[in-house]
């Protein structure tokens, strides 16, 4: 799919859309330019070629000058995330993301969450990190093993997960201790954003908050970090439990 | 301290000195210059003024057109890890890290070691990251409450562990299972490369190494996160163990 026109290359970008390549007017290369400098800012490789050229490429006709190819990532359902739970055998066990923003602790997620078995994450369509260049690299491989949902509204989600007897998890500060917790059945953990953690609003509407000791005097671990430790906790959990 | 002349200057930019000026040569603005370009590249802020001006800031009188303002981050002893356990009377925590290369992931695990407790860490003195303006910044806060040692080689860093009562683990794959490991007593965890884990060499030399559970076709995590769970491991047996 290409994005054509400024503001819908704009829009792309700034959206995190997977641009393999950004086409301009070369007629655009010397002057200050919007896209041009915003493409420098998210590093995606720049072609300046003539008009004629690029109105061949146009599917639209309505390229003003620039075109951009995008891959698409093929974001699953919640409902297939619930299914591959099924198919596997295996209780539910599902990441929540409440408003990620940085492209590196989404693909650093991603990875860890591939590696402790997780059938899938959930991510909000706005103010969120989507699945960009990025996060494809810094997932090492692991996006293409990895189902992702994208929802308008993290508490339908969450409904959703519900109804098909999870118990969701919010990991955060200020909540009762994560070890002491029984993370052994269908769950789904929420983990906040970088700057600000999980919403007031999410929190609440998580069956419980579960926290990591912290004996330092930063008393905040970085999102991914955090991310890792509380999924691989419930992956030690479901390995001892199995054994009993 | 200042870094001065041009070879100086190349070292202390590669080596991760952090930098918080370079001042360069006015008349060699507009050439292609080594140091510009590197300056460029580890995005290192810098000024161009009259050589006249630079003789006067010059402490040795042979910057050669190339001063680096260098803020000197004050590196613990072994030995003086060991006596902060012992001040706290608890068992030692101890992280090495063999040759980790991206100062976010060297920031990101100081961060959580600092979290979880530990006493310090240990990094070679070559060919691994050394705290830079990155990893401080990365550390988000965590680097002025953490002890960090220089070591010209990790293995004598080991004898004087060993020496001193700790087991010394590598976190890496094909070991024996992390949770059924007992980590609750002084301890040494060491943390691979980002590209190829713990050298043999090294591995070795632990008393043995553990490994996390891995379910996904990517099978390896990121080196921080990696960190991160297993310091937390840690964490959580000593917990555990405290309590019966």
């Amino acid at each position: 799919m290409n994005l054509e026109g400024k503001n819908e290359v704009i829009e792309g970008i700034k959206n995190g859309s997977t641009i393999n390549k950004l086409i301009i007017d070369k007629n655009y290369m010397s002057r200050k330019d919007d896209v041009i400098s915003l493409a420098k800012k998210y590093k995606i490789k720049t072609e300046f070629l003539p008009k004629k050229v690029m109105d061949k490429i146009s599917k639209t006709g309505h390229h003003q000058g620039y075109i951009a190819e995008t891959v698409d990532f093929e974001y699953a359902d919640v409902e297939d995330i619930l299914n591959l739970a099924k198919e596997r055998n295996e209780d539910a066990f599902v990441v929540l993301l409440d408003g990620i923003e940085d492209p590196h602790n989404l693909g650093a997620i991603i990875r860890s969450c591939e590696c402790a078995g997780v059938h899938g994450i959930i991510i909000p369509k706005i103010r969120a990190c989507q699945v960009n260049e990025t996060v494809v690299r810094t997932s090492a491989g692991a996006i293409s093993n990895m189902k992702i949902a994208r929802v308008t509204n993290l508490k339908e989600a969450i409904d959703t997960l519900k109804d098909n007897g999870l118990w969701i998890y919010s990991a955060e500060i200020g909540g009762q201790d994560i070890y002491k917790t029984d993370l052994t059945g269908p769950i789904g953990i929420v983990i906040g954003s970088e700057g600000n953690g999980t919403k007031q609003s999410i929190k609440n509407y998580c069956d419980a908050v579960v926290t990591l000791p912290l004996f330092g005097s930063v008393n905040s671990l970085n999102a991914s970090v955090s991310c890792g430790i509380v999924v691989y906790e419930v992956v030690r959990q479901r390995i001892s439990k199995n054994k009993k």
